[in-house]
């Protein structure tokens, strides 16, 4: 029965996700949907992406979140174009509400968008956005055996970003174990090991993600 | 749209949390759903309560992830009866998740059932499983604006449990701000202060859990 509700809103949303890809690749904007659990430091890479990329490109900011501003805010403080949605309860960001937030965006002056989803490792991997790509962020408090528990994120991402390096002396993170489990599930993904909140291992993220822009 | 098609999910599954819930009763079992984050201790918490529960009551668990059954065989090593729920990418448990759970263990020996529902902090809160009490964790390194973002699981919770205060100097985590949120959303909710793996907080926590348990 899950199935039978569940198909018709992924129908739905995969049409009008088309319909978004097609427009930002009409504009060149490459577009960036990034998937974390709540607290694993989301708007603290996009800070410091932005802070990398900020010379070369321009850049959005979408903010998903079920509820306030708060990340919104930090983002533009930056003096960079941020919209917020609010999903009012849902557990993930669908085409209909990016549509919205993207049709308030100057898409013609933009070269990179970085959608900041709800923070869940579940919901959000089943609903395309019209995105490039997907890349996810796991940090190290949150523990190696997570994409053991939570597989289909780590499978969809085309990056993964271990944030929060900095902290592993402070916990018990096997990092052998966790490369293992992640190149399992998805042999093709780099790992990006950061301290978003340090500035350490940015520039390597940044540059790969550069390259990929300039050839949208 | 989506009231329409969630609606009638929520209703089946609430009647027959209200079954469930009355089995509970006539078998004097107190029951605990514990919700949080993918990483926020959740299994640390319940293996530190049981610890300092089992000498008094008969406890079991029931681990909810969409896959793996690591935590199920934490538990179980410590002799502790545990049931693995698989959801199979659900982002929650459900009501008739649970009962086939339920029915394999033993109520009438039970005295406590600790649920680990999936890392979420979003959808599970809607779902009611016949249980007692909703129970909150959240993690210091999450970050202490979490109560704005997902005032939801916080609101719902009997009591909020703030796990890794341990590492609270390497975060820059503002507790009286999250105390503040907390009590703004929840007024009654007790904030226990814990931090699982290093056995701090605990007694306090356990002392309050047990207080209930002994009325069930």
């Amino acid at each position: 029965m899950r199935i039978d509700l569940k198909q018709p809103i992924l129908d739905k949303n995969d049409k009008l996700a088309a319909e978004l890809r097609q427009r930002f690749a009409e504009n060149h904007v490459y577009v960036v949907d990034l998937l974390a659990s709540p607290g694993s430091g989301k708007t603290s890479t996009i800070l410091a992406t932005i802070e990398a990329l900020r010379d070369e490109f321009n850049i959005a900011v979408i903010e998903g979140d079920i509820a306030s501003s708060v990340d919104a805010e930090k983002i533009k403080s930056q003096g960079i174009a941020a919209v917020q949605i609010n999903t009012g309860g849902a557990c993930h960001l669908e085409s209909a509400m990016l549509k919205r937030a993207i049709d308030v965006l100057d898409l013609e002056r933009l070269d990179l968008i970085i959608i900041e989803n709800v923070g869940n490792l579940v919901c959000p991997t089943d609903f395309d956005l019209g995105e490039n790509i997907k890349v996810m962020i796991l940090s190290v408090p949150e523990g190696h055996d997570k994409p053991l528990k939570y597989p289909g994120v780590f499978q969809i991402a085309e990056a993964v970003i271990l944030n929060k390096v900095d902290t592993m002396p402070v916990f018990d993170f096997d990092e052998e174990a966790f490369n293992d489990s992640v190149h399992q599930l998805n042999p093709q993904a780099p790992i990006f090991r950061l301290a978003a909140t340090k500035d350490q291992g940015v520039a390597e993220w940044a540059d790969w993600l550069a390259e990929r822009i300039r050839q949208a």
